[in-house]
């Protein structure tokens, strides 16, 4: 092989090299599974040291352009990244694949924050997110925490985790949020936390659990989209209980007990995912005591619970739980780092063990490094400091969305102030449609999630509904986005008309 | 609240509040519930600074023994960590809780590796290991990506990650990962490539999407553990394909597929869990072919295939498959750093949206960090020249193991040299158990993982066999504990003569 060098010193030797081979590979006259030269002989033919050649391959092979075998040599790659091609193109696809694409949910609609994307306005203002405002998250605090882990702890930071008891999490971290949970009232021992990969995991180990294909999940109606959509793909019947500003209605539960026969009840009741609304004390004993009476198992997810603004605590069902009816979740995702997926659950009795092993089946372990992570930064104090710090954010965050609500949709427009969490349900005037609103929304530059995606029947029928996250926007951005909303509304509106 | 206060210097004040009212909490004199005196009030009782009380209660607060309200003061909190009181501690489980527990598999046999921590022994030596070598893993490079990392990106490395696509896993990673297969001659697309928490999430997505209780999976016979744990928790019905030395006996096959109508077969084909055989290359052919005769998916489990030590590379399953048969699995746990829970699959067709639906609904997404970290990490270059140097390591283990059998554990011990991965497989000579075995070796001061566990069925029958990992000792340990195995194994001779 010949390549002409330029041997003025302006760029290195073993970078022309490089660019040369890089260049023959991806034009094709290298093509792939060619045999470079040994290093050695490339290096005698340019006059260079073999270093030197061997520095430019190992720049290609970094790139995935080439690849070196022991003992036999350097190769070309395909060029990297193709589609994956198939054998025969026109070929169907395998019988049971095609039963799987039939099987297949019908595609939901595209999120908001992409149609907000593509709608591309210069600022736009995204009110559609499930979480907390990223922008409070402790990257620095957990920049160091890691450090000091990866310092303290080395290999063990990245091994399985603890002998024989992975699966359930790392100990301390267990012990401490045993800690956090007993400040605020529901007291638990680390034998009954079982970590997750965030709340999401532990919904779905309880689902899988406690319900076999067919049989039928009670919901709160509306309820959290994520949810129900597992609850489909287990092939669940889901049935919904309505809602009123007091969380479920459930004097119209027991009716639906002795109909549907359910296997498990499923409720958000702290600032629940869409409507916002808290379940009050009474219901929350009368719930307790037709789970034991209808021997059913409660799924209690408290997402928020801890974000409250306003207004008297109300325990959580785990803890007016007298004999293991309710299994627990909750997560830090919310509050601290979603991208971390660290959540946990709390039950007790044999179905704890049955979650724990569902678990290990299903990823063996939660990540060693990331629950390290947590333990070591989690401590009560810090926990409720930065709780104190959100709850006083997110309180402004939310009387500024009332106010603009007022302020620039008041029209025949529903909804009821939350006491905490992160969301404000409205209902539109009429027929009006959410699915409706939101392309004009977006062209305006601003997101919200429709309402109809939170029903687990009937999305059509709840059309007038729609989502708002608060706590993601300053005030001054929740003023601005409102503005807009009122203006896409006053679109829909004279088109309706 | 009078407290004695040495003011000689020698303890900080604080400290010595915090110690006074962590003693009055601990030993129930200050109840909890009670309100602890306001900061300003209690300094001004003491004669000391607001802010020596104030940091005296955030110790107390760090450690769980009181919590602050804003605006409402600090309170005891119920001593930390108890396990959780049942309101009635003789009341039965609720019904749905004692159904579960009857249909609880049976409590498996502890862990080897807790067997042997049990003997005690001061330098144990153990064998039982499913993983490579954790000493190998780069910990000092990944702390430093991680650093990186959240510098380069901050908020976003902790947010569940791209916008509608989180739950197929970080772009740039699944770029790498293409690229990477490429390197192996797997040619695949990001667009085919699920990021999974380990590959074990991979095997649980897949059983769940292919598979109703009740239906059939086929398995060689022996196979992993992790894999029977979960197709029996999904209530499958499990059956075997026998293996030899060049892995699955293909002849076999057909018959079991016209009796049994399974949906689904898994298989190992490159150095197999436990028995480290490789399917031969007319096998490999033989296996994609029959597959898409009797509409039957292959669930191909490639989770040390890249950790050969001498012999002809076979292709991959899945790089022989025309129209969508295959869905492939692999991990980096096993060569990199397994506490950081990343493995991913390949697939084409509609299986591959169902497969992300089902993600969608376990998780939500794999951390977003942990993904960022290893794509940061992996370069098809780095990862080539990890692998060599593993590869160099390990077949010197493998030929300490192999050597060392021969010499300590010889008459009538039956086994095949591997060509990579991590495991030895042994027969033991006549009726001998290998459960009986592991008692006596872990009193010697060495594991292994018993054979019959790894059968999906007759596990009694099957009791002859044990599964030894060599990646994870050196050659002198390896040296060292089968010494120490052959002792064992004479003395249940003994026991058995």
């Amino acid at each position: 092989m010949r390549i002409a060098l330029e041997r003025d010193g302006k760029t290195p030797l073993y970078q022309q090299i490089e660019a040369y081979l890089r260049q023959a590979i991806l034009a094709g006259s290298l093509p792939p599974e060619t045999r470079l030269p040994a290093s050695r002989k490339l290096a005698s033919d340019l006059g260079v040291n073999r270093i030197t050649v061997e520095k430019a391959y190992a720049g290609l092979e970094a790139d995935g352009l080439v690849f070196s075998q022991v003992g036999s040599g350097t190769y070309v790659l395909p060029p990297p990244g193709p589609p994956q091609a198939r054998a025969a193109p026109g070929a169907p696809w395998p019988l049971w694949q095609q039963e799987l694409q039939a099987r297949q949910p019908v595609a939901s609609a595209p999120a908001p924050e992409i149609l907000l994307a593509e709608a591309g306005h210069p600022d736009p203002i995204d009110f559609s997110s499930g979480s907390g405002d990223a922008q409070r998250f402790p990257v620095e605090e957990l920049r160091r925490v890691i450090q000091a882990i990866l310092r303290r702890d080395g290999i063990a930071a990245l091994e399985y985790g603890e002998r024989g008891c992975s699966e359930r999490g790392y100990t301390p971290l267990r012990s401490t949020i045993a800690q956090v949970l007993a400040s605020q009232g529901l007291p638990a021992g680390p034998e009954n936390i079982l970590i997750t990969s965030g709340s999401q995991q532990a919904l779905a180990l309880a689902a899988q659990a406690l319900l076999q294909p067919g049989e039928v999940v009670l919901v709160e109606s509306p309820t959290y989209s994520g949810a129900l959509e597992l609850f489909r793909l287990l092939a669940l019947r889901i049935a919904g209980v309505p809602v009123d500003d007091n969380g479920l209605q459930i004097e119209k539960l027991e009716a639906l007990l002795q109909q549907q026969h359910p296997k498990l009840i499923y409720t958000i009741p702290n600032f629940h995912n869409p409507t916002g609304a808290c379940l009050n004390a009474s219901r929350r004993r009368q719930l307790v005591e037709l789970a034991g009476r209808y021997n059913l198992p409660i799924l209690e997810d408290d997402f928020v619970g801890d974000l409250r603004y306003e207004g008297r605590t109300q325990p959580a069902l785990k803890a007016l739980d007298p004999d293991g009816r309710v299994v627990y979740t909750s997560t830090f995702s919310k509050m601290l780092m979603p991208g971390l997926r660290v959540g946990f659950l709390v039950a007790s009795g044999p179905v704890y063990e049955r979650l724990v092993a569902g678990k290990r089946v299903s990823d063996l372990a939660t990540s060693s490094l990331t629950q390290r992570a947590l333990e070591a930064y989690v401590t009560v104090g810090r926990y409720q400091a930065h709780l104190r710090r959100s709850c006083q954010v997110y309180r402004k965050r939310r009387d500024a969305m009332l106010h603009a609500i007022k302020r620039y949709l008041s029209s025949g427009v529903q909804f009821s102030p939350p006491q905490g969490g992160l969301f404000v349900w409205l209902r539109l005037p009429g027929a009006l449609n959410a699915e409706d609103l939101l392309p004009l929304a977006c062209e305006q530059g601003v997101a919200f999630a429709p309402g109809g995606r939170f029903f687990p029947a009937d999305a059509a029928v709840n059309a007038g509904y729609l989502r708002l996250n608060f706590a993601v926007q300053t005030p001054e951005r929740i003023q601005a986005g409102m503005q807009r909303l009122g203006k896409a509304l006053r679109r829909l509106k004279a088109g309706a008309a």
